[in-house]
């Protein structure tokens, strides 16, 4: 693990790391927030980005270090895809490099590299919890857009892992939208039946024990343009309420896609994570 | 004036707008934040970025909206300099598109379009002030570099105009530092003598009624790279007090000349002008 860039940020360090995955046999890089103090139990929050994103958009974009810092939250943000010359891409901006889906992809060319959910899971936070001292701390995921897909897919998937999460305009159903069914086939191949494994709503409703988990928090903008096609929020409500999972959805007024919404509610969620992290 | 994009952001709304300009003869963009509910008196902060900075960086990178939204200021951020192919440009990032040091050139080729100081003051202010129902509202300046160079030196150049005055480690020396003198030997000739009238040393110490003015706020991170060569507080902090002028210069440990240093105190900023703003 190799820093690359460190600041000095709202009283904590912000450091860029790159380092040899052995999942997607490829360099990856990604950011740690370290607060000025750290809660007691270390706790950290896992930010995944949407398409197109690489590391470092949270970074400057999300606003999340202040409320971090007086948290006293870790904060670690991945890339959204393997990437190099030697990794297979696609032209389209959903497909291949910065669209990685945090899914384990089973089909050529894909299947070699885009492993990230096996990526972040069993290596990257791993790796990360022995280098800042973070074993054994409790942990949360959020995400935006794909990434608000990868947080609660990788949430249910791996149920003893996190103690909460949210989203920002997730893809609640993929394999129900164009973005989902497009990345869904390329990655995990024409079998429909293999992608309900990551899809949040297919997974909500499969989980038995839903009604014991943490309350997850979810924020959509009603003026962002890919709401009705692409987003479907209604789905995962419907899907949380069919399994007994606790959900606040909020629909804001006005706000799009952007990272200007993020922005503006990054602030409750990571208080919201703290509620879990600090009990 | 056009507007060419627009998001909520903090319950309020952030444009981007074009206009053409009479003073720089070019297209000119700058952006707008109105917050949710404005002071009475309609308050706005003017915004300066450094060099090679466009009217962007400020929007994504400050994290000034949360705090001007809950104090109800509108911030206006225009671009460092005039753009375009037909205006006059230099390869090296310090002079030139990007490089417009907040004045107005008298030598050829810079003096057709480089007319920063009258662009602001004179056509930028009076149009938002006309097109945002602010007129008659009490205004600020701060900047980041070169414009913390700009707000000081505007600031000091037009005493009626701004209630208060802050910077980010802005270049307070310019005639003593090789940004400055390569910039106004270009922009200005050789004639050092014309440089002092943009020279924020010079010109708090020529201000007669310095005792007078608001206490000026400058933050400046130790660990800046640009802070022995091109920077010197210490040689604004040695003005002031000759002029009688009330300082807070602070000097934070591990900090550095990025957004990653604003970010960490544009509060404390906005909150220091909205004493004088809405007094």
């Amino acid at each position: 693990m190799k820093l690359e860039k460190e600041y000095t940020c709202q009283g904590g360090m912000l450091g860029y790391y790159v380092h040899e995955s052995d999942a997607t046999q490829t360099e990856m890089r990604f950011t740690v927030f370290t607060p000025p103090e750290m809660t007691k139990k270390g706790a950290y929050v896992v930010f995944l980005s949407g398409l197109t994103c690489t590391a470092e958009n949270f970074t400057t974009k999300a606003h999340a270090y202040q409320k971090a810092a007086e948290l006293g939250l870790t904060i670690i943000a991945p890339d959204t895809s393997p990437r190099g010359d030697d990794v297979p891409d696609d032209e389209a901006y959903d497909l291949g490099q910065g669209a990685g889906f945090y899914l384990n992809a089973t089909q050529a060319p894909w299947n070699t590299n885009f492993q990230m959910e096996s990526y972040i899971i069993d290596e990257l936070l791993p790796l990360v919890e022995v280098e800042f001292s973070l074993q054994g701390a409790v942990k949360s995921i959020m995400g935006h857009s794909m990434g608000g897909h990868g947080a609660l897919t990788l949430y249910f998937r791996h149920k003893d892992v996190f103690a909460s999460c949210s989203a920002f305009s997730p893809i609640v159903a993929p394999s129900k939208v164009p973005w989902g069914q497009k990345a869904f086939t390329a990655y995990l191949g024409e079998d429909q039946e293999s992608w309900l494994q990551y899809d949040a709503c297919e997974l909500v409703k499969n989980d038995s024990k839903a009604g014991d988990n943490a309350e997850i928090l979810v924020d959509q903008g009603v003026g962002d343009t890919f709401l009705e096609e692409q987003l479907k929020p209604e789905l995962f409500e419907a899907a949380c309420k069919e399994a007994g999972q606790a959900l606040t959805l909020r629909l804001h007024e006005g706000y799009d896609h952007s990272y200007f919404f993020i922005q503006s509610f990054m602030a409750d969620h990571l208080e919201w994570h703290a509620r879990y992290l600090t009990a």
